[in-house]
């Protein structure tokens, strides 16, 4: 993953939203700090030995501020990107459908 | 949840595991310092405003990456702390059994 | 939820879809029957007190094949029902942009 | 999975739960009998062309009350098949570790 992250950022041009607004997008960075911190506090509570349970719960609190970040962006995504491609020609709103519903997938997992 | 987190580790004296595999918490670690990455990688990813989708797709590897922890966690957990409550009385058996539900319950979502 | 279900079909004018094709009904259909059946193969093997292990297995495999039916109809809400909300006024589109997030999330639980 | 299904209860000697509480298992055939009507009543949905979002939202309703049948399971499976083998040698101990972290993963799928 980190590898296919290197690739997607360096090798190819890298696909841009067709709009972000900037509240969202403070919002998001926002949560991705706070993120940040809970995966470090994260590593001091294995290396501590800290009972498992209450890792696994603090593991689950992650999980919930990602879907926080994912529920933003989907929105930004179906708001700007996917608007213009559903008002586009039938076949460009065609693969907008399947790639949303695919996203909605994997997004479910 | 940040708050949550700073109670557990500053008020309380921290529950410890009973007893924590040296090798299941070598990969845990090595695990959550690329999930490190990862995020700051989203960081970027938000700021440089990548294509939503793109940045869903990343999202979706950490939560994969996080239930890898998870995982490894949950099965020390039953190896030594769920162990010593299911062979010692019933009542000590039966709240770990609780607990075990409890865990697995919110850890499905 | 059975009483909201009755409230739903019996006391308001039900919803309609926008649009449905035949073809995605008559999948989701079928994927029902056979859901059907799957029900009622787990109530045989709780009956006969089956190996928890393998009536969880089971219970998985519906999961799985409720999420097919989500996806179908995500996919005919995304064309049908979606696009003629997104391709109105900003207003109506909004109000879709909600919903849609609304119901990804939930779906995701 | 109907194959499936049926191969486990024809071909080969259905394996069975080392002990199950009565009251467990009438909550959950109770719980299936009402999951098979709500299956009915979504392709009853289906047939009438109903708001692809409101059946979306009942499906939800499955995926829930099938998770409160798994979870009563997964504590009688903790309580009887589970306790058995880890009271029992390592080796079984360890088998069953296994299966429990497997059961977990497919069931937070």
């Amino acid at each position: 993953m980190a590898r296919m992250a290197k690739t997607a950022q360096t090798a190819a041009p890298a696909r841009k939203a067709h709009g972000v607004d900037a509240d969202a997008k403070e919002r998001n960075l926002k949560r991705l700090r706070r993120i940040e911190g809970q995966v470090r506090g994260l590593q001091k509570m294995v290396e501590d030995d800290r009972y498992c349970a209450d890792i696994l719960t603090q593991i689950s609190s992650v999980h919930e501020a990602l879907r926080g970040v994912g529920r933003e962006l989907m929105r930004n995504h179906l708001k700007h990107c996917a608007t213009v491609a559903i008002r586009s020609d039938p076949a460009t709103a065609e693969a907008m459908y399947d790639e949303l519903v695919e996203l909605m997938h994997t997004h479910s997992r």
